[in-house]
Formats: C-alpha cells, sequence, structure tokens
C-alpha cells in the first residue's frame, strides 16, 4: 500500500537524524535522488546524510555537495533510514548496520520489485515514475521547501540519466514537465549539467571504443554483432576496462542488431557482456555458459582465450538470434 | 521586425498553394517542421507541399507522411513560399524556380544570422528557440489544428534533435513544455521515434565513424578536436556524407575539449562542421572563411583540399579555443 506524497513529507516534517541509501552501484537517479532529498531536509535545518559505501562515480563528482559519507556513527540520533531507488536489504550491502539505526524505516522508489524483507513505516513505490527523481521532486515540494540550484541540479541528473536523455519508453509528460520547472531556477543550466555527467570521456577511451568498433564482427545476417577489448587494446590505448563503458550500447545501435556481445578479457579471465533488441533471450544464453541476468541484458565468463570463447559462444548466440521463442 | 505568430497564422488561413523549404543538407528539425507545418495546413483542406531535391535522410524516413516533392510545377497556383529552419536563397540552392512562383514570401527560422538577400512579406525569427519546431507548434496552435500523431512525431523529431536530446544549451523550459503536451497526445511514443532516429546506424557508418575517431588530431592542449570524412573514407567504408551526422557530438564529448571541427570533404569543396562547449565562438571563426551560424554550432566551406583547409582554419580555431572573448 503506497502512503501520499503528503503524508510522507509530514512524517518527514516532525523528525531529525535522517540517513538516506540510495542503492549500491549508484546511478543518476539514486545519488541525484538521494542528494535532492537531502539537501531538502537540510533546509528545514536537519540533520541529514547520504550513506554510502563505495566511491561516487566520477561523472556523478558534481552531485557531492557535502552530502554523502561512509562514517556509519555520523549521527548520535538516527530517527529515520529511507531508501531511495531502492527497496530491499539485497540492494544496500555492507550498510545493514546503519539502516538498521533508523527508529523509523522508509521507503521512495520505482522499481516494481517489491522487497518482502522489510517492514517499512512508510513506503511510497511508483513504477510508473520515470525516475525516483521525480518523486523526490514532488516531496521536496510538499516539504514546502524551495528547489535550490543544487536541488535542480540533481534532480535533474536523475531524471535525465535514468531516461536516457527524455528518449527510453519510460519517459513521460511528467518527467518532461519538471525539467520544464527546472528551468526556471535562478542559474539552472542543463548544460552544464550534462556536459559533467556525459562529457568528461578521456581521449583515451574515446579512441578505444573507435578501435572497437572498426574491428567488429557480423553474423547471422548482421542480426548479431561481436566485438571486444583485449588487454593488448587497453594496453595500446592506456585504458583501463571500466572505460569500455558504452561501447556495448553503441553496438546496439546498429540497424538489424538484435544482439551484441562484447568480449573483455582481463588477467583471469575473459567475460562476455551481452545485449539483446527485442526477442533475442541472452540470459538464456549466458545460462548454456554458467552465466544470467536479464533477458535483454546478462554475460558470463570463460576461463580460456577470447578466441576460443568466440568459438564456444558465437554459435550459441547465432542460435539466439535465430529464434524466437519469446 | 518580427511578425507575431497569430499573424502570420492569419496570413496563412487566408491563402491557399503553399510551397515549404526546409535548407540543404536537412535535419530533423528541418524536415520535423517543414512536415509538421504541411500536414496542418493540409488539416485545413489547403494544398500545401514540402519542397525539396535531395534524397531525405535515411533517417529521417518516417517523416515523409506523402509532403515531400521536388517537382517544381506540383501546384499550379503557388500564393505562398516559405522558408522553414532558414533564410536566405543559399539555404535552398537549385529550388530558386519553385521558391520565385510563390506571390507571397515568408520565413520560419531560428537561426540568428538573417539573409538580406529576400524581402519577406513575413517572418519570424526566434534565436532563443532552441528549436524551428518550437515556433511550428506555436504556429499550428494558431491555426487551430488539432495536434495529430503525424505532427506531433513531427515536432518531436525537430526538438529533440536541435536540442540534442535536451541535452544542449539551447533547451528551454518551453522545449520541455512542449514534449510534455505531444506525451499527451493519443498514441504517442518518443521512444519509437527516437530508435527510427538513432538506431538504425548502418555498420558502414558506424565503422566509419570509427574509423575518424581512431584518427584524431589535438591542438591547444585538447581544448581543440579535429577529424575528417574524406571521400577515400567514404568509399572504403561504403558510405554516404549523412552518415557522418553524430561524429562531432562524439568528438565534443571528450574531456577537455572546448571545439571540434570536422571536415567533410565533397566532389566540390570541404565543409568544415564547426562545434563550441561554453566560450568558444566558432560563428565567428567560421565567419572568417564565409560561413556562419549559431555561436556554439557553425560550419564554412572550402575549396580547396582537406590539408589545406586544415592549414587555414586550424590556426584560427586555436586561437578561438585560447580566447574567452565573451
Amino acid at each position: 500500500m503506497n502512503d501520499t506524497i503528503k503524508s510522507i513529507a509530514t512524517i518527514m516534517k516532525d523528525l531529525d537524524g535522517i540517513l538516506i541509501f540510495p542503492h549500491i552501484n549508484m546511478d543518476g537517479d539514486a545519488l541525484g535522488s538521494a542528494t535532492a532529498l537531502c539537501l531538502a531536509l537540510r533546509e528545514l535545518g536537519k540533520k541529514a546524510y547520504v550513506m554510502i559505501n563505495e566511491p561516487v562515480p566520477k561523472n556523478l563528482d558534481f552531485l557531492e555537495c557535502g552530502c554523502t559519507t561512509d562514517d556509519d556513527s555520523v549521527l548520535d540520533d538516527v530517527q529515520l533510514s529511507v531508501m531511495v531507488d531502492c527497496n530491499g536489504m539485497n540492494r544496500i550491502p555492507g550498510r545493514e548496520v546503519a539502516w538498521e539505526r533508523g527508529r523509523l524505516k522508509g521507503c521512495i522508489d520505482h522499481h516494481q520489485t517489491k522487497a518482502k524483507d522489510i517492514r517499512y513505516d512508510f513506503s511510497r513505490i511508483e513504477p510508473k515514475s520515470a525516475a525516483t527523481g521525480e518523486i523526490i521532486y514532488n516531496i521536496v515540494k510538499a516539504l514546502g521547501v524551495g528547489i535550490s540550484l543544487d536541488i535542480a541540479n540533481a534532480i535533474f541528473t536523475a531524471i535525465t540519466t535514468d531516461t536516457g536523455n527524455f528518449q527510453h519508453s519510460n519517459t513521460t509528460s511528467r518527467s518532461h514537465e519538471i525539467a520544464g520547472h527546472l528551468y526556471r531556477i535562478e542559474g539552472f543550466n542543463s548544460k552544464v549539467i550534462s556536459a559533467l555527467i556525459y562529457d568528461r570521456r578521456s581521449k583515451n577511451a574515446i579512441r578505444m571504443e573507435g578501435r572497437v568498433i572498426d574491428d567488429l564482427k557480423f553474423y547471422a545476417d548482421g542480426k548479431l554483432v561481436a566485438g571486444k577489448v583485449t588487454l593488448d587494446l587497453l594496453k595500446e590505448c592506456g585504458c583501463t576496462m571500466d572505460e569500455a563503458d558504452g561501447i556495448i550500447q553503441k553496438m546496439m545501435s546498429i540497424d538489424g542488431v538484435e544482439a551484441a556481445c562484447l568480449f573483455k578479457e582481463s588477467e583471469n579471465n575473459v567475460r562476455a557482456s551481452l545485449r539483446g533488441r527485442s526477442y533475442a533471450n541472452v540470459a538464456k544464453a549466458a545460462a548454456v555458459f554458467g552465466g544470467g541476468g536479464h533477458v535483454l541484458a546478462a554475460g558470463c565468463t570463460f576461463f580460456c582465450t577470447v578466441e576460443e570463447a568466440e568459438k564456444k559462444i558465437i554459435p550459441v548466440l547465432i542460435e539466439t538470434v535465430n529464434t524466437r521463442d519469446r
């Protein structure tokens, strides 16, 4: 049962000492939503922190605003622990002790899967919201707090990243309406935020992407595309593997591609990242090799050379794109 | 002097036989705006066409809707010729005869540079509009025409492409408000449109992009990046020049880059596409070589080899990125 925005705001107004928990592997929506809520509570004179136990991703460093902490004992008295953009203890591993400190427990999320392992004192889950940032926007308004520039930046980050820059199918009229309101905040400049999120790729990373793309192989009449990031390539380009993020999305933008496979070679193994577009069940293909994931985004690991991994998985993936079993 | 949206709508309501001219090398805003206007005029029972003399880019083919023609004599009586997303005869080369057939001449645009070679009977130039599609949206409303799904798709295409998916600095509150309204049109699904625009890149195009990116040159401590699409490269990759779209955006996503220059070689000339990030006035740099455009997005044409064009413009662009005159 969903609590109302108004009742959640009323509960929060009466409390002090609030810890906010974004999910592990935080993204723009998780950290943006958590930061916006934290700043709004601080505007009301409350003590509030965003509790994390991993580094803030480089492209989201501008969201810092002094909100995050990894210190479990940052507050003497924790009246509320609230998960943001997640629900369930498996989404906040390593932060259980801090979580349990909250006398009340809350949850604000837009993910459909509802955890059964927690009894929340309040929870609001809106699966139709493109981003948790949209729910937070409404809570901030209900708290009676003016949208500061930092809050606007955090909410914009949450919405623009989770909607794929207003292109994914989760985008709604409301996503645009809220963004439209943010533009009216003094000093707001979405370009500045976009540039911080998206336009700080290294020369080396972008060159490496060029090399991988130039070297793609196509199978099954172009329905399957495969590429590889080898140790040699990383060395040659002066890159680390995390700089290969985004290459598989690029592969998926090719006309006629139904599935993509990107091999990532490390010292110990070869990881195959898999993506499907509409009907290809790549989780099933990954399972053949002991891997898993979602139907349209999965992965598996090989303990052999990239060439050997190719020989093993490509025939399976050709079968996958030639089969419409869903 | 700008005419009002209302007065332009009033003029159009009284006319029949209308030819609409998007600029050469039509993009999403040019063709989307022209198509939306054409469809709205047809809703009013008028004879209207979008006059073109080049193929519609493949990723915009869904905008067709039976509006475009290259037949100068498609209408017996042309009461109005109207440029959309451009102004000036140099933006509609090869279509002068058709243009002159209009008894009245109009212009609806958002480009700052105003042509001096035409006396328009009406013109509305809104440099602060992110896309001409926003002006067209208001004209369609002023015409009293309901926004059909085809019109919504065309306007969304115009706005999303010209704002770089709502990320460029030209984006305003209004861009989002209009997009928000479009979501309320029965059947509207931005994801379908986005996938048509962005996810049909050819294997060859994506490989060509890889090649250009791999071959980038950096100047001024990485503040300036330059790349080139030569005739040889096009031939080698089996691509046409319109498939080079998007490469310059990729160049702009590199950390520390303030300006980008992409040379595009054709049989007759070399076109330099220029982009600035924050302070680099690339329109000024383009003007040195007889070109023009927006402050942060401009272009100019050279009648020489790519190497000679490089020698001419790179020093000017280095000066540009080393100067903060705004």
